[in-house]
């Protein structure tokens, strides 16, 4: 059977996929071109950014996965047919590299890592203030496969840790809450807050002038999840008016962030080019590859998005 | 009874530790000065830096003990009777912060947090090269209580972990060595070096041209132990000529590090004001206090320092 690897991105970065995900699924053929012959033919796609129209030319396609966790381009593209069932991309490979970046800010955050490089560059031997990890509160919004990881991780090494999700969790050592009251609770506790929620209708946006007020002004704000969760000019008025101490980015509203935006400068932003979590072309074809076998064989298929849930 | 608590440091920064010591132990007098009235009183002393010639001068002085995990200090002061048992700091606090600053920059080594900081300040928008954690061998050099909490902590986040130590140990989940052979094959296979010894006649200078060459030329150096395990002329021509990628260092041979030092502004170092485990006057008088009550019970006490292994 052909298999579409769907992308609008081209170059040496998509072109790993394709051999990766051919030795992942051995018995079927990887194509990336759509043509007269083969569109009746390809009956499931694999998407990494897709142009619009890709899905919709297919008459046969039965079911697609995407090669990224965040499923919101998906989601907004109305060119793909809704009936058609999708997966997205749940590599407990990238979720460890997630919960990586989360701790080493974390730690960052904690232990004063930027003031120390500051003082470095004007030659400062000084110590900082330094507050054990059991005063440090932290939490993390979103409670998925990667959520749950990083909080993990983090209470692990001492921090009081809090949880957030949209349904109510439960897990060891992770004080979870949920709704509106419990989302309060945790900004007003928080001394680092790290976003993982997936983008919806309901998250976008959600970090804001009213939710950055609710913070304690010696917190840091990590973002890790999408630029789209942000309002960039509240965040900036935040930081400049001393409503919040710093923030340390990983995902934009545009993307690469262009040349002349404010952060890219300020000294209470950190920015990192959205590598939070790289996508590993070989383990991430093996997710995808047991997930395209399982449909195929009519057995249950792990993380189908509920697009009434938007994740 | 009076106990003395003998420095040559005064200031904010050793005043917090006359009522953190008084507090930790309300049965005896905890006394600055040594006068003629009451030097022989004084059978216990608590050290911090101490002057030289302070504990010769008090003529039934029998256990002493120290504010620091390195007695480095002690040792090569001659006034000090050799015959005086003495202790040094072991806080498990103390060791939770340490481990906690290798964690920090084992990350931030692996994760090339100072490569996107220099990319920030230059406003590049660049993923660069990412290695699982799974394929960074990360070395842990003295296995005392600071370096197996160290050692287990960089384990439990997914690294291929080495340590060595001058007498063989046995450690779940950290691959042990010892010997100048253990010595060769950690310099050689570790991504990320990480030096928590003690500063003893034989460990001095350990970290030389000859056993820079031995380390990978895309290998972190990380120096959180003493400034003398170092030959800093050495390390400087080791990253001058790329036989070393980068130093982390929080100790230096002088300190605070000279202001015309070539270390503060090397693109290859990145310098900590001894920070790495600071000292907490609160748990630490608790752990001190309860050595020198079993001192004086007749009591076994804990890091009873052997001057013959110098730690």
């Amino acid at each position: 059977m052909q298999i579409l690897l769907a992308s609008k991105v081209s170059g040496p970065e998509f072109d790993v996929w394709v051999p990766a995900l051919q030795q992942a699924l051995p018995e079927h053929s990887i194509v990336t071109e759509v043509t007269a012959e083969n569109c009746a033919d390809i009956e499931v796609a694999i998407v990494y950014q897709p142009l619009k129209n890709t899905l919709s030319a297919l008459p046969n396609l039965r079911f697609f996965h995407t090669l990224s966790a965040g499923i919101n381009g998906i989601l907004e593209d109305s060119s793909i047919p809704t009936e058609i069932p999708f997966a997205r991309l749940a590599d407990p490979a990238m979720a460890d590299t997630m919960a990586e970046t989360a701790l080493m800010l974390t730690l960052m955050a904690h232990r004063n890592a930027l003031g120390y490089i500051q003082q470095q560059h004007n030659s400062v031997w000084q110590a900082l203030p330094q507050t054990p990890a059991a005063d440090v509160t932290v939490s993390i919004l979103g409670l998925g496969n990667m959520g749950i990881k990083t909080a993990k991780l983090i209470a692990g090494i001492g921090y009081p840790t809090l949880g957030w999700s949209r349904r109510q969790k439960t897990l060891d050592t992770i004080n979870c809450l949920s709704g509106n009251d419990g989302l309060l609770e945790i900004l007003h506790q928080s001394d680092i807050v790290i976003n993982l929620l997936p983008l919806t209708t309901e998250t976008e946006g959600l970090f804001n002038k009213e939710t950055f007020e609710k913070m304690k002004s010696t917190a840091t704000f990590i973002n890790l999840a999408r630029g789209g969760h942000v309002v960039e000019e509240d965040l900036l008025s935040a930081l400049n008016e001393g409503t919040l101490k710093h923030a340390m980015l990983d995902v934009f509203n545009v993307e690469p962030l262009p040349a002349d935006h404010a952060f890219w400068h300020h000294a209470k932003v950190t920015i990192l080019p959205h590598i939070a979590a790289i996508t590993d072309p070989k383990t991430a074809s093996a997710v995808v590859a047991q997930n395209i076998t399982a449909f195929l064989r009519g057995d249950p298929v792990a993380h189908i998005v509920d697009r009434s849930r938007e994740y």
